[in-house]
């Protein structure tokens, strides 16, 4: 009798465990149903995008429109009736490009204009300009072995495809950014006056991608800018032909102090847990170029808009959500150590960082740095997703501005990783506008993001 | 002694199968990694689809385009040195559009024009056009219930949004898509003189949409098109405030006899069963509005470079390859009937038939259908594609074009399965033109087929 009773409360006990679980998937998969179809229909992330494009398309940290963009997040957020908004001062640094660069390069009896933008940090030509020889390298390696006297008093002309022969666009950014980078200071150690770089990018056009460059402390600081890729090829053709052509550089960039800046922050409160935090973010800065609509207005305002969304399904969460504007993410990644640093000062618990700084395109997957333990949990609910939007969860890297928090205290970190096969056609470059932006891709990023948020505030990782 | 022996025997014999088991995964992981890389860097699917879609844009069955886009890519396949390239005859419908249509509604003084397309296999209007009173419906439903002496002599407007709620667009698709096909035999059999519908798209522009309709044999066969999204915004604005404004329609299209066309094959030979056909393909014939880039140039352009991949990287299949541009997907699927009926008559042997045909963007999934083994046995072959390109193999459907072969004699049949987000932007309209094509995603999936071909090839199903 004792074992009959035992089966039957061991059946008992398994059916009813299979149930509950069986009734949180069922509840999990029609919640977030219901998430995707309120993205879908009624979603106001492509909106509010639009909006921050249009009203504030050059926000680059320490400038007039980074300034009115915080000011803008913080008052959308707190019409959305968040429980808590609130700023987090920052100081950043206060690179401005000046006047319109030019470039151009004679030719017989002609010259041709070439499209040109100013990396960033770059210092300024002489203000009349510089005219110099060309010395074309193909890469960082190639440079390295030439002598002295093949490039003082120079201009560097880096001519490095983009490494187009990687199915993951991030990874042949990765192989092809350096020269960007650390090709000014390399350049300057043997005596070049200035460098291009063929611009960083997939697309088969003339727009310029611009981007941060580091000086060495060691080397002088020369100018330094990106030719877009029609420019690069007219370039690369008339230098062929005429070795000794001259190209002309004018760039009126220069760093100004340091100026008071933000994180913007909104908060729905937890109802169990308040002071666990799930954060979610992006970058309000941008570069001054362009709009910076997938790189990266599509992540605040799909950090936003994923907040609304549970708010507006009535979502009770146990746990803190947050969503944070990170400022300084191109230029200096201030804003995400200054909430790092914040955190600890603060001892706030953040169950997870998550970022989505990889565009406003097709929702694709999550990448996940912490307990393998986590991935294997996570890994189970792809289930819960649609097909062809979330279709993976792996070990993986979060995002620069949640990475301080993920050294300072170990806080698990996420990326969204949205289809990259378009990223750097737009990436840093004047074709980062809001008419780049697809609609539904742009909500279903939003969708992917609020559901994550849900799972992990119910089932934890 | 002995069994000693045997476990030696044993661990040796299972190391040896692990071994090899190993040495095919990594083969295989190297392979496949070739074929991504070589079409990312060499790709020709891109550049072959530029030429078909400056060339020959407009294609539809019948037309003097599609007879000259079956003979090129005959030519281009017989270039690239396919053991075997032959045409298939093919009795195909000749529906022609004739003059631009014409719509506009008179408001007030003024005259609004419409854009709008007829659909496919429409008839004409009176040749000095038709003018009616409009009513407006939402759905098919909705008409059902109306009265007959509410729609006789009127044109019916289907203003019905496109189904946005579905994550999977071609799932909003098949939601929204009826009133186009069977609209107008509804309408008609209620005394309506003509249809317009609000286009099946998902874009916020004012492309209209056509595509097929369907009469019913015991409904008078009345004229029918679609109006662009914005059109069919004025047209209903303008009707809410003046329900009794005219609208006026001229439509020219017509449906001559039948006439000789043709599926277009190319072959590579298998080495060790060349009996045995694995099969690829795409439509060649395409509406006779914008350029049928993504519908379905992607696909056939894909489906030969494919093959074309394969071959350049020195692969020998075990068997047949076979690259197939069916032809009349768009209005009659007769390609896809006369190629089933051949394979039976001719006692050909498929191994599996694959399409493509939803469009010439980042790769996702296959679907198929076939043995529930085979699905599972494929689950397997994921890891081989590089993360965030071919993410799922489910089953699911084929294709349209290779439907009947499945039906005929039970071969399998998988789907490419691209991401479907912005499809319908384009499908059907002026706007699925060549520069709708990202170089990137285009050269993905003809890396996907191919890799899914070879997998096939060495692992069978």
């Amino acid at each position: 009798m004792a074992s009959k009773f035992m089966k039957i409360f061991v059946i008992g006990f398994t059916l009813s465990i299979a149930t509950a679980f069986a009734q949180d998937n069922k509840n999990h998969s029609e919640f977030i149903d219901g998430v995707y179809k309120k993205c879908l229909t009624e979603g106001t992330t492509y909106q509010l995008l639009g909006e921050l494009c249009e009203k504030f398309p050059n926000r680059l940290s320490g400038s007039p429109g980074a300034e009115k963009a915080i000011a803008w997040t913080k008052e959308v957020m707190q019409k959305y009736e968040f429980d808590n908004v609130f700023l987090q001062e920052v100081m950043v640094p206060h690179w401005v490009r000046g006047e319109k660069e030019q470039a151009s390069i004679a030719t017989g009896s002609s010259k041709i204009d070439l499209a040109i933008l100013a990396l960033g940090r770059s210092v300024a030509t002489p203000a009349e300009g510089l005219t110099a020889e060309v010395i074309v390298v193909k890469s960082l390696e190639e440079i390295e072995n030439l002598a002295p006297d093949k490039v003082a008093g120079k201009i560097v002309f880096y001519d490095e495809p983009f490494a187009q022969e990687f199915a993951n666009t991030f990874r042949g950014y990765g192989a092809s950014v350096q020269k960007r980078v650390a090709g000014a200071s390399r350049a300057a150690k043997l005596g070049a006056v200035a460098v291009v770089i063929r611009s960083v990018g997939t697309g088969d056009d003339d727009f310029p991608h611009t981007g941060s460059l580091r000086y060495d402390e060691d080397a002088p600081q020369i100018p330094a800018a990106a030719l877009g890729a029609h420019s690069a090829d007219k370039l690369a053709k008339i230098l062929q032909k005429n070795p000794k052509a001259k190209l002309f550089l004018k760039m009126n960039c220069q760093t100004l102090p340091d100026v008071l800046s933000y994180n913007v922050i909104g908060e729905i409160k937890g109802s169990e847990n308040p002071e666990a935090i799930i954060a979610v973010g992006g970058h309000l800065d941008a570069w001054d170029t362009g709009q910076g609509a997938h790189d990266d207005g599509a992540g605040v305002m799909q950090s936003i808009a994923a907040l609304q969304t549970l708010k507006s399904l009535s979502y009770k969460p146990k746990h803190t959500l947050r969503a944070v504007m990170f400022i300084n993410e191109e230029n200096g990644l201030r804003g995400g150590l200054k909430y790092a640093d914040l955190a600890v000062e603060n001892n706030e618990k953040h169950i997870i960082a998550i970022e989505s700084d990889a565009g406003g395109f097709t929702p694709r997957a999550f990448s996940f740095k912490g307990a393998d333990s986590s991935v294997a949990k996570m890994q189970n609910w792809i289930a819960y997703f649609p097909n062809n939007t979330i279709d993976a969860i792996r070990a993986g890297h979060g995002g620069a501005d949640i990475g301080p928090l993920n050294k300072a205290d170990g806080t698990p970190v996420a990326g969204f990783i949205p289809d990259g096969q378009r990223y750097f056609d737009f990436h840093h470059s004047p074709a980062d506008v809001f008419s780049a932006i697809n609609k539904r891709e742009l909500e279903l990023g939003t969708a992917s993001l609020a559901s994550f948020i849900y799972l992990i505030d119910q089932e934890g990782l």
